[in-house]
């Protein structure tokens, strides 16, 4: 079905540079095989009941399409690949693998880096591109109860740090969708809601330090609520966590048309909302898209887990979503094989969902060439205001 | 993988005349692009965020299929198009789209007809084939409450007024996905019930007039139930709107497994019920086809606004649903092209089902366009018992 | 795009002997048209509104795969398939299609085996494969009921016959999804709760037995909940009907994720739990098999009665799910022809997926064939221990 001119498209689609708008920081030392293993999927680990992990769609695309990067053969065993990365050292892996994303910015999560992840400005300088910050709101008014602000203060405080710290991010990120799931109200708490929550949280951390030593967890609605509207009234992008997670993740919780209540009314403030991953509601995310006018969606963390499968996707998300409100994303955590796979499988996913539109009749090539940067960058670059702001 | 044989099966299937057994009424003047865009997807109108409308799949169907009827070419510049639009006026424009679609009936959701929309008659008149009325239900209580009538008579007098009307009509619809969910209750409400409800209803109403001069509005869970059994004690078909809509349709709660335990009931009673819409919970629509006999299942809206996926929703909605069936709807609303485009990509995505399964071998050709002439027509003549009674 | 090695692959798979870990009896006399029809398919019988279930993926399957079988020619129209089979006799077609489906292994469900069906050692007499017994749950609990157990004596008397019946058994089955839905808290219940609850099922059944005489019926989600722990405490797999299934399951409650409490706590025990058919929840299967360690999955009903789409939902099944989780199941009841085309089609789907892979460059041959005989007996195999135990 394919014409001689669709090769072209495709071959010029894995070339785009791409915004990758939500990743993290990846692990600076080496890696065991274990260890490997339990961060290719959102499996806690692998177990012996189910097998090796690598006998999975992200375990195949691994051994196809990372081992080369590496100088081995494609479809290198899952042993000769952790031998040759554990002689390449992990930061020649890192190198490697960031750089063969072909980037032109990223957008980092920073709202969980331990010691053990690379910061922003280093996974930049690997991607030789630029490195944004996206602020998860939980962390930040965690670290507030953290500090022994009281409850009466709490909102106010958040407000003053969010300020603070706006200029020098792209965005914000909600991980309501972890905690108390994403059926959020539409409607705006009132102060004295956002202190009796917060005098909540505080009561249940001070028991926490006494008894166990848990440190202060956002997991109410009117907190999660409150700090998607501080958020608004700031006017940045608001990421949220949505679908697709880990085991703790209930993906129950997670269905993003659980957020419709929230979505009319932030559709009246004009702020971009992105949707995250949305897999297995990624038709659900584009029909969101479709009908509310500052809705984003990516298949983010599908796309790299997916392995081959990216396509259809894609595709799926593509029936209702604008192509002028879908994004990439890689969700890469941990290993830099994710930077990779995420843009490769992007790249071809979208260079096979177009080049068969234009084989079909569906739109020309001039048409597909425009959408493809459209996707890849350009609407990232126009949501985030990534020329005017950085 | 197609066999020379399977291009015959898609041209025939290219030229079967349908029955459109759920579509709207069309604008009678012509329109800007801004009105032409905000009439083209369930979005309220497009954003400056988000990009023009026509980079999205129904867009570019659009260019590609609408183009030439009105003389240009295939994938024609969106400005050139409008520009044409004007230049022949909208009547014109009507009766070219209206003639493509090569309709043999159509069934008109009368619910809401602003005199800017063709009535039915008219419709009809431009398509060359009877349109029958389909009486939304809940249009008809608001209309008795808006004459005055008062609690106690509401029932009777509802019950009075759609039996009057019902000799006219091809069969009834319920919005109560619009509204309270579909969530209803299998039990038929009883009179006091439903006394009481149409009590809130005026008291409601006339608060609204006092204040904001709001007409009646149903949004009850017992007067949505009771009027599908009123339409079921008349023993015509009665439509639901499931699934895909505006945003003002909640898609949390237009699932159609919402509506199990009213399907229950009404199974025992042999009037087909008649599932509209449903993307993106086709499969589920699918099933229920399977296990209720008296259910209908399409996937309307979903044909033009996916474009050139039409085929794949198609495919998945026939996984489970017995061809005996699934049904064919426009859903067409405001825009003629919708009438062109649901008719067009329903038949390419009937034809390219079916020939895939002559060539898989999962049928045969003969098989193939029985089948074909079944879902394009005969499903739907027999359910609304056509041509029996008009 | 395939290769010709890909053929090879196919026609391996083709061959494959599979483990059939979840299916049921068989008819073991003639059976009418009506009778055949309505055995087909979920549904409870085909009605005059929709038409006949020879219209329908799985009644096109039966005239194509089946034909042959009883000598007749592919497509065979459904009358001479039917008359064949009457002169053929049931136990000459149960013999025939219970050897075609190429069985190593049965575990048949005894939940319900009226004297109509064959027992399982009848079907692995046919099959020429040992067949295993899995016990449901709820069943064994209802005996316990009607042998007229008091409330307090209930739990231990259902322990009693479950560690008794165990070491003949491969595993167990709860068809919570039928009764109380599949929202089973994580928590296991207390002495007290039980035997408060089946109090409660002692006195409905009393009222049942004076008024019209209903057997106990198990559908207290207390009662489902300590079966499964009790299930869990022997530490044989557990199998949970998931998703589709007749009207009576009220798909609304089938939905895999509504059991994430409950896989959060026997994720914590190493017991292997089966998810079976999850069709249309098949994905959200799929995550729940990565994200869990003991979390096996299979498309079981949807295989058969999806006919010729068998390889999509199976791909989209494997899209999350490690392949080391993944497991066939016919689900056959009634019609003997379900082993045929239970297994007939999940071969072809397993082959088409995986040489879709081999032809993309996304694993090699070899692999594939590895991952085959996993999915088709080796990691049923591992997971029921059926070499060990058996």
């Amino acid at each position: 079905m394919r014409r001689l001119g669709d090769a072209v498209l495709e071959e010029k689609i894995e070339t785009l540079p791409l915004v990758d708008h939500h990743c993290h920081g990846v692990v600076r030392g080496d890696l065991g095989r274990a260890a490997f293993e339990s961060l290719l999927t959102e499996a806690g680990e692998a177990g012996e009941l189910g097998g090796s992990l690598f006998h999975s769609r992200i375990g195949f695309a691994v051994r196809r399409w990372c081992a080369p990067v590496l100088d081995l053969p494609v479809h290198a065993d899952p042993e000769d690949y952790l031998a040759r990365r554990a002689e390449l050292g992990a930061a020649e892996v890192n190198r490697r693998f960031l750089r063969a994303a072909g980037l032109e910015a990223l957008c980092v999560d920073t709202g969980y880096i331990p010691d053990s992840l690379l910061e922003p400005a280093e996974l930049g300088g690997l991607a030789d591109a630029p490195a944004h910050e996206i602020l998860r709101l939980e962390t930040l008014a965690e670290e507030v109860v953290a500090d022994g602000v009281g409850a009466s203060a709490f909102a106010g405080e958040v407000r003053t740090r969010l300020e603070a710290r706006a200029p020098r991010v792209a965005g914000f990120k909600s991980i309501a969708a972890y905690r108390a799931g994403l059926e959020l109200s539409g409607k705006r708490p009132s102060g004295e809601e956002v202190t009796k929550a917060a005098g909540r949280l505080l009561r249940d951390t001070e028991r926490g330090l006494a008894g166990c030593d848990a440190p202060p967890r956002i997991q109410d609605e009117v907190l999660h609520r409150f700090l998607v509207w501080c958020a608004c009234d700031i006017g940045l992008p608001i990421q949220f966590h949505v679908g697709y997670g880990d085991a703790e993740a209930d993906l129950r919780r997670g269905d993003p048309l659980l957020l419709t209540g929230l979505l009319q009314e932030l559709s009246r403030k004009n702020v971009p909302v992105m949707l995250l991953h949305n897999y297995p509601f990624h038709r659900n995310a584009g029909y969101l898209a479709q009908v509310f006018p500052n809705v984003f969606v990516d298949v983010s963390l599908g796309t790299h887990n997916l392995g081959d499968r990216a396509p259809v996707i894609l595709a799926e998300l593509m029936e209702l979503a604008p192509f002028g409100k879908v994004l990439f994303a890689s969700d890469a955590y941990g290993l830099p094989e994710l930077f990779h796979l995420g843009a490769l499988q992007f790249r071809r996913g979208l260079g096979r969902v177009l080049a068969e539109g234009v084989a079909e009749g569906s739109w020309t090539e001039r048409d597909a060439a425009r959408v493809a940067e459209m996707i890849a960058s350009g609407n990232a670059r126009r949501a985030y205001r990534l020329d005017e702001r950085f």
